[in-house]
């Protein structure tokens, strides 16, 4: 959460001069994203965000998030809209940097979701893999189950420093979900980040989804086991099941689960752990000097897939029949 | 320029509902300020900033700043205006810090301002001066003279490390400011700290002055000094006296110096480069670890004074005769 590339006044004035979004009112570095810099633009013509892409987003991806975007925003869901210039570009480069303006999309992130927001969630993730629909361009997931023994790889020899016993709990993990891995279930385009902090809600409602700079193609309820994970433990460890179970009910009245998606649902929800606990992990481990970003804990993680191991079927997520 | 302080969505709320400003639509941490924590709130009623005192600010000195800011805009100068909650206060807490609401203002920053810029600057400074009139609270200077050689004592052994030489020409400049600082010029309510930074432009107007903590009473020319610093050199350190000219004869256009101000003008400018050589060279040889904020470069203020020990009148910073 910082601002990595300062902008000076003349060179963005000279960027924005190639948009039709107005004259320049204000701008303010915003504290959002971890990944890259972003401003607050307020013009005579409305509120945008300005992003500008640290090294950690590959520049060859932008065509597809970009891309999605705008295919998202055109199906109805309400995501940043890329601002294409008098070029027709929604790329652009400033502080030599690949950069573009969406819009701003009013909203705040609940870092405690109820019940209510769980069910609100599932509605708009079906909503989301409905709009992904006729997406052109395709991503492979580069973070699903064939990245995590590489991944771990790089953390295995210090694990144990993190948490007594990780590096054995892992290599069972990682044996169990390499055999097991689902394959062939109804997939799409998946948002794979969808984390409290990327969920924008007006009061109970669902104001808008961002940060698709994980979004990818995989398995539909691979993203539901990321929001289990993500928005259904409580603080003290234990999996909330009635918040499951109005996540998952939501969702399946948009788009209701196949028995194959429901049989894979506990290995889903483990293999989401594990890739949460291994990225967490690696960054743990690897805190630049000087880093302006706090790493998250990969044992929130480690704890949560204590959980799903004992897991015996959909059920115990709050999965029932559809309607 | 960070976030210091974490808000939770359920804390703000809590916090908001105290005030008649509408719904929260959307909040954003801001990279604004170094010694605080800002956030940008769009509410169904407008947009404003709110702030969180960090700890270099003294609690005590708040009434001092916030009234000053309802006072300057009540007398019609563009600044933050704080917001009073429903029990009148202007003050509260939020997350164990003092917190304030004011209005959002429009306006960019510039980097690096032409002559136009400074003649602006010129006359909003002494607008600024004038606007302060009748304010019923003071509070002296805590970085003038008096506080000058208690600074460099924290620094004194470290200084020639920075630069050689740079300890001896500082006990000699404290030396001649000591003997020869301006007492009983016409003074009153100063900002003390408008850099660039601090104030913003729409086209080539100023829209607004913002960041009072460190206003106090002092004599209005040493601000027109500090002002004089902090816009009127070139990058390559020469002082650009176009630039000077314009500042001094535009503050002049709404209050004319008196001649015990013009004759002080260059002590005045070579006390105000050595408060912030100073203050700069004890922040650089104290940076703590992990600090988020990059320290400012001491230097550059010693080759201001190289420039401002050598100035024998007035007229080498474009002062001329009002009118």
């Amino acid at each position: 959460m910082a601002v990595y590339t300062e902008v000076p006044d003349e060179a963005l004035a000279a960027f924005l001069a190639a948009y039709d979004i107005g004259d320049l009112l204000s701008y303010k570095g915003i504290a959002e994203g971890v990944e890259n810099t972003n401003f607050f633009l307020h013009t005579t013509a409305g509120s945008y965000i300005l992003t500008l892409y640290e090294k950690r987003v590959a520049e060859g991806d932008l065509p597809f998030f970009l891309g999605l975007m705008e295919h998202l925003a055109a199906n109805g869901l309400a995501c940043p809209q890329p601002i294409r210039n008098r070029a027709g570009e929604a790329l652009g480069r400033l502080c030599g940097r690949p950069a573009v303006i969406v819009t701003f999309l009013d909203g705040v992130s609940v870092r405690r979701p109820a019940t209510r927001h769980c069910r609100a969630l599932g509605a708009a993730l079906a909503g989301l893999h409905a709009a992904g629909a006729g997406f052109g361009i395709r991503r492979p997931n580069a973070l699903s189950v064939a990245a995590w023994r590489p991944l771990f790889a790089q953390a295995e020899a210090q694990a144990d420093t993190v948490a007594p016993g990780l590096a054995a709990r892992t290599r069972a993990d990682l044996a169990v979900l390499e055999a097991g891995w689902p394959q062939d279930l109804p997939g799409g385009v998946i948002h794979a980040d969808l984390f409290t902090d990327n969920v924008f809600f007006i009061g109970d409602a669902v104001s808008g989804l961002i940060d698709f700079y994980f979004a990818c193609n995989d398995a539909f309820a691979y993203d539901l086991a990321i929001c289990l994970n993500a928005w259904c433990f409580e603080g003290d460890g234990s999996f909330n099941r009635t918040k499951g179970q109005a996540m998952i009910a939501a969702y399946q009245g948009v788009r209701p689960l196949e028995p194959a998606e429901v049989a894979a649902l506990p290995l889903l929800c483990r293999g989401a752990a594990l890739r949460f606990m291994l990225t967490r992990l690696v960054d743990w481990l690897n805190v630049p000097p000087g880093a302006l970003v706090k790493p998250k804990d990969p044992l929130e993680y480690d704890r949560k897939l204590a959980f799903h191991r004992r897991v015996a079927d959909a059920a115990e997520y709050g999965w029932a029949s559809a309607g």
